[in-house]
């Protein structure tokens, strides 16, 4: 088998600060290797109003998605027994993001908290500082000192990677 | 005073049916008026995965901004304490609704179920169908046999229009 390259994003969706990493994912029949194109967040500034901070999120997504183009998404899911006050603001991100994503035509995964902390680390309940050193083993990357939410983007990617690729 | 014309959007979100109406509030120091320029409802179809039905919904409503150039628009606020799994596709298309209004560089007001009843009917647990005659008898038309979703969008811009104008 030939070795194909497939092209994640992965968003972990907030309304102050959205997570995006673009991870290459390449296998073959006797390998696999994953390599970071570009990682960072989307934060809007706290003193504006709603509608405003979710266009920002969604000019600065299709920003990326022209930039990187991306084959397909890996979004988290949002589990709706977190606090309920907060639920609203992340839905909204994610329901302009996940919009974006279709407009740009990807096909979008879905993944829960659960999920990505048991594919990446073995463990679904996995502390955070776990699955950092596990991204890190597996990007070959020691160093990637980040804000948690682009921690979480990237192994959104490679959540997806390991389970539907 | 010279009387003042606002064509107010209203909008009442739902990743299934978005209720919108637009009307033309005309207000002069001695009088008031009231002119119903469109309404009705964008349906996205259950069978597609929420991404396309918030991409359907951002196109019908950029369709209905370009169409009818609403001044402002007056959208419905989601209750947290409301059914915690249906919170989540409503905030969805609410995003993706507030986000496109604000491409459009509209004002964007918001409004509680118990606001609007209260302004429209003078009573903040009215019923639908005391909603739906008031509505009726300050449009001055008698048959508005509409969704439910439909009259509600009607409401909120008259709501609007009543707190804020």
């Amino acid at each position: 088998m030939p070795a194909v390259k497939t092209r994640i994003l992965g968003i972990d969706p907030g309304i102050a600060i959205t997570g995006y990493a673009v991870v290459e994912y390449t296998k073959s029949s006797y390998d696999e290797d994953f390599d970071l194109i570009t990682s960072g967040s989307i934060q809007t500034d706290k003193s504006l109003k709603s509608p405003c901070r979710l266009l920002e999120i969604h000019n600065d997504l299709e920003f990326l998605l022209e930039k990187y183009t991306p084959d397909v998404a890996a979004v988290e899911k949002i589990f709706y027994f977190k606090n309920a006050k907060t639920i609203m603001p992340v839905s909204e991100a994610r329901g302009v993001i996940t919009m974006t994503l279709r407009k740009f035509n990807l096909p979008i995964f879905d993944y829960t908290p659960l999920e990505i902390k048991q594919t990446i680390t073995g463990f679904g309940r996995a502390e955070k500082c776990d699955v950092k050193q596990m991204v890190e083993i597996i990007l070959s990357d020691c160093n990637l000192s980040k804000l948690d939410d682009t921690i979480d983007a990237v192994a959104i990617a490679i959540c997806h990677a390991r389970m539907n690729i």
